[in-house]
Formats: C-alpha cells, structure tokens, sequence
C-alpha cells in the first residue's frame, strides 16, 4: 500500500506520496482530508524529508509573497481603538503645552500694549478670549484702570495685527483640543464604559497610555494601576530610598484632589482597585458595573454626595 | 539786599527768598528766570537747606506721584520697533517647533491610515497639504502603490476627523508663521534697510534678537556680529579648547551655504563686516548704502553672480 501524506504550511495544504511527491494540494486542511483515505500526518524522518522538500528555491518566492501578505494583513489589522486613544491622548497633552508656549509670547507681546490687563487676568483662555472681543478700553475699566493711566504703548494696526493673529490661532488650538476630548470620550464610553464611568475620559486615556494598550491595562494589578504615570518617582523609590509615590495619573481625579492630605493615599488605594476591577470587566465585555463601581467610591470618600 | 534763589527739582522750578520760603513756582525754569532779577543758584548751605526744605513730609505725595507717573511715561515710551522685531522672530521660532511637534504627531496618527504615503513624503508642509486635498487612493497611486497593497488600516469617518481637524490646524500655523514673516520684513525695511540688503529679513531679525536691540547691535564690533547666536560654542572654545566657532545666525545666509568648506570662515569674516557697517549706517539715518555693500560681496564670493 502506498503511504499518503497530508503536510500544511504556510503555502497551504499538500498531499504527497510516499516519495514525497505532491500529487495534490488545496487551501482547505478538512477539503482534502475527505477526499483521500488513509492519510498519515508525516513523523520523524519523514517529516524531516517534507520539510526538506520544501527548502527547494522554486518555493522561495512563494514563501516570500506569502510572508509579506501575511505580515501586511497582520500589520492592518493590528490598528484598533487603542492607537486612536493613544494618539488622541497625547495630541491633547502636545496641545497643552503649544497654547502655553503661544500663550506666553502673546502675552509678552500683548503686554506691550496693555500691560496692566495682561498682568491682572492669569487665566489663560479667558485672556486669549477677552483681548480678541473687547476695546483697550474695556479691557481696563474691567480692572478699574483709566485709560490715560495705562503704561500700554499706542500700536498702528499694522503692529497689532500679527499679535490678534496669533491669538485668534491660539484660540483653533483650544477648540482642537475640545474637540479632541469630545471624541476621546466617545470612543472611551463604546470600549471601557465601565472605567470612564469612573474615571472620567481624560485620567482614563492616559491610563491606557501608560499601559499601552486596553489589554493590558486589564492584565494590571491594582497597585500597578494606582502607580501608572508616576513610574519616574517609583524607580527614584526604589534606588535612592526616596519617598514612595503614592499615585500616577489617578492624581487628578475629583476624589483625590478633594480628599484631606492625610487620607489621598487612602483614597488613590480604593480608586485604583475600583478601576482596576473596572477595566477587567470592559476588556471581557462584561455587563455595566462602572456606576455601582463609583457609588461605593463616593459614598466612603466624597461626603458631598453621600445620604449616610 | 533780599537774596533770591531758583531751584529745580522733580516737581517744578521754584523760587524762594532768603528764608528758603517759596514766593513762586512754575515748570518752566526760563520763564521764571527771566521774571526775577538777581537769581542766584543756591550752593553749599544754601543747597543743603533747601534741600532739606523738600524733604519735608507735605512734598512725599506730590514726590510719588511725580515719579509713577514719569516711570510710566517712560516705560511707554521704550516699547519701539526693537520689541516688535524681537517678539515676532521669537514667535517664528515658537512656530517652528509647534508645527514640528504637531507634524510628528500628525505623521504617526495619520501613518495608521496610510503608512506608504506619510513614509515616502518626508517634506512636512508638502505631507499635511496634500494628505488634505487627495484621497487615500490618489496618494498612494502618486508613490505607485495600488490600494489593495496598503498597509493602512481602514478608518471610519470619525476616526479619520480628528486627524484632519489637526492638519487644518497645522496649515493656519504655517499660515500664520508666513505673515509673521511679511510683517517682519515691513519692520525692517522700514527701519534697517540697509541691513536687510545684505542679510534679508530672518537673519536681520535674529541678529536684533540676539543683541538685544538695534542701538545695541549697531555698537558691536563685526567680530562680535559674526558670533551673534554661537555663544555656547564661543564659550566652549574659551573654557575648553574646543574649536572656535566661525558663525552665529549668519550661518544660514546663502553666500555662506553657497561657499566651499574651507572658505566659510572667509566668507563669515567679511559678510559680517558689511552688517557691521550697513546697521550703523541704518541705526544713524545714513544713506542706502545696502545694494553696494550686497553687491561687493557677492562680487568676491558668488561666481553664479559675479560678471568679471
């Protein structure tokens, strides 16, 4: 009886004879294993003479075309949400620091012109907003100052004008940047409703960030999770002694910022738990937990909205 | 016979009697003069007692409000051309790196979409026109790769917003960086053409910068202007040994990119010698002298443009 061999590679599937000849071959393992009877996975040596076969060069170009398909169909499918967060997240950290950098030498030079109003108003933004909409005028009396008073230079249009440009392009900056958040929230709220409903969007993005990708961050222990963000404090911990970090990203959550001094570790403790259950339960699609979630939160820590 | 006294301080001219009793005062100092006969300037005593009259508590308030409101008067009066120069190259600068940044960003997020394309295209300006005016499609058969072949992923339209929010944004920054440039170039035709003439509008703006102002720039040596912007490398040079620098900002100006190697120091040598004089000419009103000065240098040193 002649032997039959079925071998699958990257090529497909083949079946040989027992000289190793291949006498017919598909892209369907099951497909041809009906077909014939008495197929014998091949072993040993002959395992060893297929696999030689198939090192002859008429199959190099093949293998290769293959490969580089294969690569490219992995490479496109590898992009998911978790890129989109990530970048997202970051262009919103990038925005931050460009409109202050613009902000600063607007301000500057702004400030030749109307220095008392530049000095009095540090809000960012609403300056920004304010200069655009009002008259040197208005602008001081908002901050009882007369006209004649100001130390402000007089400025042709000529010489105001780049200034109003660079605060109109600040402005597009912060709507960007809004814009931005609005969709972050969006895609957050479709894959981890559970973690933003704690977390908000923004402190959400960046643990992932932080973790790379949404499964990892699943896979991460809650201390861990606590600790994202601040690994450059950890590692000064763990070198030099240094005080232990207490909190990464979390730090800006509502909880921690309102909390006493004493009781935010405390607090970033239970926080980080709570995300870190929550997280686990989005990756593997489980149902809606995120409000129970934080309803335990804010009931220990937030006094404001607890009906003890 | 009554000794008369005229004195002048902060608050006016004055008048006073042999008493040091003020009888008049005024603010101008001539035609108070020409009023009494047989002034005297007080000298000796006579100052020490008068001066010591003024320090009397009744002249503290007429004293500080004087001064404020001369200190203001000056600071408005110092915000000149300088200032403008040296806040619009800073921004240029600021825009630079902003725009840098963004397209970093702006590459990696939208190399998800279309990574031949963001990888063949390195021009920056060129990349975030276009990624805006062609379709996927049209990209990729401008770098011959058929759509099939992409590795891109696919994007939904709200995925693919964002982005496109962020090149639009960073088009209105290169906008907004090219008027600043005009602007600039008003500036200093106005008040340094013949400066200008040789350096062009940049390099001017830069050397301003870096001296501070115009006054100051043109009281520097030519082999001061030369380093202007190469003060880490002159420093290293005086501590260490290190080579010693051969240009600042004037690096980039044409006749010096244009030179072979080892006559770019000459070429360095001898442009900053024509700024030298070109900006104080223009800081002394003199005639335009900038096209001669232009022209000599380009007759020494630019083949493509001398005609001997």
């Amino acid at each position: 009886m002649n032997k039959k061999f079925i071998f699958t590679n990257l090529l497909g599937s083949f079946i040989l004879n027992s000289k190793y000849m291949v006498i017919d071959k598909g892209n369907d393992e099951n497909k041809l294993t009906s077909r014939y009877k008495n197929l014998f996975k091949p072993e040993g040596n002959e395992l060893k003479d297929i696999l030689n076969y198939f090192k002859k060069k008429q199959f190099f170009n093949e293998f290769y075309n293959k490969n580089i398909q294969l690569t490219k169909k992995q490479v496109k499918d590898s992009v998911n949400e978790d890129n989109f967060i990530i970048n997202t997240i970051n262009n919103i950290e990038e925005l931050n620091k460009v409109t202050n950098t613009l902000v600063r030498r607007l301000r500057e030079w702004y400030g030749l012109y109307l220095p008392e109003f530049t000095k009095e108003l540090t809000d960012n933004e609403k300056f920004v907003e304010l200069i655009q909409r009002k008259s040197k005028k208005q602008l001081l009396s908002e901050i009882n100052v007369k006209l004649g008073d100001s130390m402000g230079a007089e400025f042709s249009n000529a010489d105001l004008k780049p200034i109003m440009n660079l605060a109109t392009e600040i402005t597009k900056l912060y709507n960007l940047k809004e814009s931005h958040e609005l969709y972050l929230d969006r895609i957050m709220t479709r894959i981890c409703p559970n973690m933003i409903a704690i977390t908000g969007g923004l402190i959400g993005a960046k643990l992932v960030e932080h973790a790379r990708s949404i499964k990892h961050l699943s896979e991460l222990p809650a201390s861990i999770v606590q600790l994202l963000g601040a690994e450059k404090a950890l590692f000064r911990h763990l070198k030099s002694g240094a005080k232990s970090p207490k909190y990464g990203v979390i730090f800006d959550h509502p909880l921690i910022s309102k909390a006493k001094r004493s009781d935010k570790g405390k607090v970033a403790r239970a926080l980080a738990d709570k995300i870190a259950i929550a997280i686990k339960v989005d990756y593997f699609k489980g149902k809606f937990v995120g409000d129970t979630l934080r309803k335990g939160l804010e009931k220990r820590f937030d006094d404001s909205k607890s009906k003890r």
